[in-house]
């Protein structure tokens, strides 16, 4: 597969993409949730094609689940793409206009990236939300799923084609890369004559390739090892309800949390029960001495130095006391992933300095790490929660795909 | 020497650059403004070592000036640090704070990017200047100069952290890597657990060899190759000052024109005019079969496809003939590297149109590609001009050594 005619289409589409109307791109993405509702039948039985070879593979109960389309998964990726449609459209701000003394008016334009491509794993659903989100802001999107998943996201892409040109819009503005190999993917990630930027959503090892091999620039997602602090003065019962949230309400997520750390003051206090409550959840805990001295008997098991620096993504928590806030300050420093951290305390002083001196995406004073969505911070969407601090951190929403241009209105000047 | 060892101190400094105030950033910049003037003599000593062996090795004129230092220079780099200490200062800033329907309060704060390191060419002022910045957004540093200029880069960093050291704060802030092997740079563009950003700063050679090996994030900077198109309806006059202006004030630039565009229309009249007037200015048309036809005896060489991909740099220009907007815009698609390109028109039709359609980094309705350059957009300061989209694009000031994390303040809400 040729993926210079690959790019060269995308790049050429870019162009349409990017001065498609608000109006246009709505009614493109209610035709979408249209068809993706008439051809559901035959979306349904290309995905029974992929659960089944997964199933034959041996593939794991979790996994053949994130892979499984019904009925209802289809009609909420066509309630997405309606819900998308109804998101204000970033393209076409201008800000900072400003008149120069030599009576240039230079102002910053809000525009599409231009050609986006997204590297991810078996969720047949992301092909459909990743679109939407890269037509809304303007984008020519190139998909590159998992293999598990192809047969389901070819019918889909195929759905959207054909709804695409039957509007009257060039197709182009999505593709999806059939072949599955590592080569194409190695390929891909060198592709910088055509692609503007490269977003991976997958697990650590996805990611890790992707900004290990890739020269185009990438928007690192998702690896969360997030931090509970319980400080000297926190609330005991407040902390037991956040760390009981933040690390059972949905384990295999980046923003459940795989560490918390115990003031030594409030270590007595808190830990027995916290641990108690946590053990009632079947939470495994890995914990250092001083937790395995304060909570004997228990089944504390003993933490090793890399637990400390796991997303375990699994009922499993490691455990730490520490002197203070400031040593909890600092063990984030070390062995966070920079996605979500929080302190719960009633110190004024506490809750500042740990707002201010934790360099994470997300830090949090007094609630649960998993509110790091971007649907909880009122975005709308999301394409993934960046953990690099270059062009966006945390919670991605349309804005996160777009750039800026500066536009000048002259009269003749010259630079003198 | 162990790159490792320089991140670590400079991971660790930069846990202090970040919670700087504005005060105590502006106090090291006078200080370290003052120790440049103070230390004068000691640095052209060095400055002189570098020149000679740059002379002897045969380096040629306009190299040898980059790398000279005079006292003027060194005033002008103090200088260039008292206005930055005059600038604003972006950290702190928090924008966008709501409070959610849980009661959640959420913001985003600007804060610094933790560790930018900076691999540029023979000019030591871009020691003193990306330094500056650098601290006054609240960032630690890593210099990596060229060969050339290592003898004045270590007295310049030296000054600098003596200064630094002086004022109370922990030197590490500024480092410069004293090995200037290509293996040292190789390494520093792997160094993703203690760098944030890596900004090259130099010829296309250096950039491309930093976004194809870097897998730190990297934000390109500087390749220009700028368009100027005369519209059907051009006030001829505005046209030959402007593209006069673009090419021939500073040909050496990343915002000077490498190639002129000219509608059809408008060719007969504007072009022998134009060739004229650059020819004056010593100035080489490599020209298309029109506008050798149009031009004849004017000493037009014919152009090669290369010519229209060249960034001359240099008293050099291409010409083409084209057949309007439209096609002038494509070119510019397939052709630019992006950064600033010009029209020269009456049309109010084709003026919005170029703005809409062009993408690059700054796009001109009558005025000259040559203001593209952080001073001139009011931004007091640059520390290169991006010419890809992710992050930053064009001129960048402070702002773009900076990014955000959201800030959560709660009552011990989870999520359900």
């Amino acid at each position: 597969m040729d993926l210079n005619i690959t790019g060269e289409k995308a790049k050429a589409a870019a162009r349409i993409a990017a001065t498609l109307t608000t109006g246009k791109k709505n009614e493109l993405l209610n035709a979408m949730a249209e068809a993706l509702k008439a051809e559901r039948d035959k979306i349904l039985a290309a995905n029974v094609i992929d659960v089944e070879k997964a199933v034959k593979a041996g593939t794991k109960a979790s996994l053949v689940d994130r892979l499984s389309l019904n009925k209802d998964r289809i009609d909420a990726m066509a309630e997405g793409l309606l819900q998308i449609a109804k998101l204000p459209d970033p393209i076409g701000e201008v800000i900072n206009m400003n008149t120069l003394p030599n009576g240039l008016i230079v102002g910053e334009k809000r525009v599409p990236m231009g050609v986006v491509a997204i590297i991810y794993e078996a969720r047949p659903n992301v092909t459909a939300d990743a679109f939407g989100l890269c037509l809304k802001s303007g984008n020519a999107v190139i998909l590159k799923g998992g293999s598990d998943a192809i047969n389901s996201n070819i019918a889909i892409v195929g759905t959207f084609k054909k709804a695409v040109a039957e509007a009257g819009v060039n197709p182009d503005i999505v593709q999806l890369i059939e072949d599955t190999s590592r080569e194409t993917a190695a390929a891909l990630m060198k592709l910088n004559k055509y692609i503007d930027v490269l977003i991976p959503r997958g697990g650590a090892g996805l990611i890790q390739s992707v900004v290990q091999n890739s020269t185009v620039p990438v928007i690192e997602t998702g690896v969360g090892n997030c931090h509970v602090y319980i400080d000297d003065s926190a609330d005991i019962q407040m902390g037991i309800d956040i760390i009981i949230n933040a690390k059972t309400q949905r384990p295999g997520v980046c923003n459940a949390a795989e560490t918390l750390l115990v003031s030594e003051k409030a270590a007595k206090s808190f830990l027995p029960a916290a641990v108690k409550a946590l053990r009632e959840k079947n939470v495994e805990i890995r914990g250092c001495e001083k937790t395995a001295e304060i909570c004997p008997d228990m089944g504390i098991i003993p933490a090793s130095e890399d637990d400390y620096y796991t997303e375990f993504l699994d009922y499993i928590l490691a455990v730490k006391v520490v002197g203070g806030v400031d040593e909890a300050i600092e063990h984030i420093a070390r062995y966070s992933t920079g996605h979500s951290e929080a302190i719960v305390t009633e110190s004024y002083t506490n809750a500042m300095k740990f707002l201010n001196e934790v360099d994470s995406a997300a830090v949090y004073v007094n609630a649960s790490t998993r509110f790091t969505d971007g649907n909880e911070f009122g975005f709308g969407a999301e394409i993934g929660i960046s953990t690099q601090k270059l062009h966006a951190r945390g919670p991605m929403g349309l804005k996160a795909l777009t750039t800026t241009k500066f536009i000048i209105y002259g009269n003749g000047q010259i630079r003198g």
